[in-house]
C-alpha cells in the first residue's frame, strides 16, 4: 500500500470537499481550473495529480464530478467504513453529529458520550448518548478508530487516556487544551478559541494601522 | 506600534490558554518547564520570551499566574475591546456564543444573525440574535472589527461579501468551502469536517498496518 503524504492527502479532501458542493449546487462537470482557483493550489498542481487518476475530461465540459469523486476516494481509500466516536455532546458536538449525518456514507459515528443524566440514552442526528462510563467498552466492542473530544478543557485529557487505551488509532480534540498522546496515534487539536483570538489580533491591528493613516 | 509575528502571536495566546486553565484549576504560580511542555514548545523558546517580559518568578514557586497573563495581554495589546459578530446560529454558532460569554471579557460578540424567523430576536447566551437582513448595517453602526461565519457553505461567500463590505478586517470561516477576500482582509478558514477525514484517513492506515503485523 502506497502512503499518500500528508499535504496530499489534505489537497485531495479538499477537492473533494468543493467537488460535494458543486453537486450539490446542481453542476455535474468541472473544468481543472475552476477546481484550482476554488481550493486555492496552482493549476499546474491540479493538472499533476490528474495525470495520476483514471479520469476522462474533455475541453467542453470539463471533467465528470461524481467519476472524479470516486477516484479520488478509491486513492484515499476510504470507501471503507470509518467508525468514529464523539466524546461531549454540547452544542459542538451536536453540530458535529448533524453534519455528518448522511453526508458522509464513509465515517460513521457510531455513538456519543456524555454525563449529563438528561442526554443519556437520546438520539442526537441519529446518533445515541451514552453514559461516560461505557466509554472504553464501546470502543473496544465497535473497533471504532477515531475519537472526537468536544469536552470541557477540564476532562479532556482523560477522555483521551480512554480512547488510547480503548484502541482508537487517531484524536481529533477540540477542548481548547493541549492533550498528550503516545507515538503513534494521530493527532489533531482544532482550537477555535485561540484561531478566534488570532484573527481578532490581526484584525485589531489593521484598524490601528488604518487610523494612523 | 511593534508587530509580533504570526507564530509569536499564535504561542503567546497558547500560553494565555494554558495560564487560564491553571487558574481556573485553583494554581496562582506556574513554572517555565511546566508551561513550555503543556504547550508543547522548548524551555529556551520559553525563557527567551519570559526575558522580554516584565515578570518576576522565584526557584521555588515559578510564576505568578495573574501577572503573567496581565503581562501576555499587554503585548498582544489586547486590553481593547474588539467587536465580533456571528453569521449563523446553528450548533456550532451556539457552542461559539456560549463559549464567549464572560469567558474573554476583550473579546464580545455584539450581535448574531441568522435568517430563521425563530431565531430572529432571541438571546442565546447573552446575544441576540438579528434578521440577516441587518448584518451589513449593523456591522457599520457597530464598528465590529470581525466576522465569524457558521453558516452552510452555500451562504458563506455571500455573508463574507457583506461583512467585508461593512469594513471588518478579520474572518473566521467555519463553513466547509473556501470562501475569497480581498488583499488586507486577516482569513482564518477553519474546516471541522476536513480534519475529521484527516484524521480518518490516517487511523484507517495505522489499523490496516497494525493487522498486516
Amino acid at each position: 500500500m502506497t502512503k499518500i503524504p500528508q499535504r496530499t492527502v489534505e489537497r485531495f479532501f479538499r477537492y473533494c470537499q468543493f467537488l460535494h458542493n458543486r453537486l450539490e449546487a446542481g453542476s455535474d462537470h468541472v473544468f481543472s481550473h475552476e477546481l484550482a482557483s476554488a481550493v486555492g493550489v496552482s493549476p499546474e498542481q491540479v493538472r499533476r495529480d490528474l495525470m495520476n487518476f483514471d479520469l476522462k475530461g474533455t475541453p467542453q465540459r470539463g471533467y465528470p464530478i461524481k467519476e472524479f469523486l470516486a477516484e479520488l476516494y478509491s486513492h484515499l481509500e476510504s470507501s471503507a467504513l470509518t467508525k468514529m466516536v464523539l466524546v461531549g455532546v454540547g452544542n459542538l458536538g451536536k453540530a458535529i453529529l448533524s453534519y455528518f449525518l448522511k453526508r458522509r456514507p464513509n465515517l460513521s459515528i457510531v455513538a456519543a458520550f456524555d454525563q449529563d443524566p438528561e442526554k443519556i440514552n437520546r438520539v442526537y442526528s441519529g446518533c445515541q448518548v451514552h453514559h461516560i462510563g461505557q466509554l472504553e467498552k464501546t470502543v473496544s466492542r465497535e473497533k471504532a478508530a477515531v475519537g472526537i473530544i468536544t469536552v470541557p478543557a477540564s476532562s479532556a485529557q482523560e477522555a483521551a487516556d480512554i480512547l488510547v487505551r480503548a484502541g482508537v488509532r487517531g484524536l481529533i480534540n477540540f477542548a481548547p487544551v493541549q492533550i498528550k498522546v503516545p507515538a503513534g496515534i494521530f493527532l489533531e487539536q482544532i482550537d477555535i478559541t485561540l484561531s478566534i483570538e488570532k484573527v481578532s489580533y490581526f484584525a485589531r491591528k489593521s484598524r490601528l494601522k488604518e487610523k494612523v493613516k
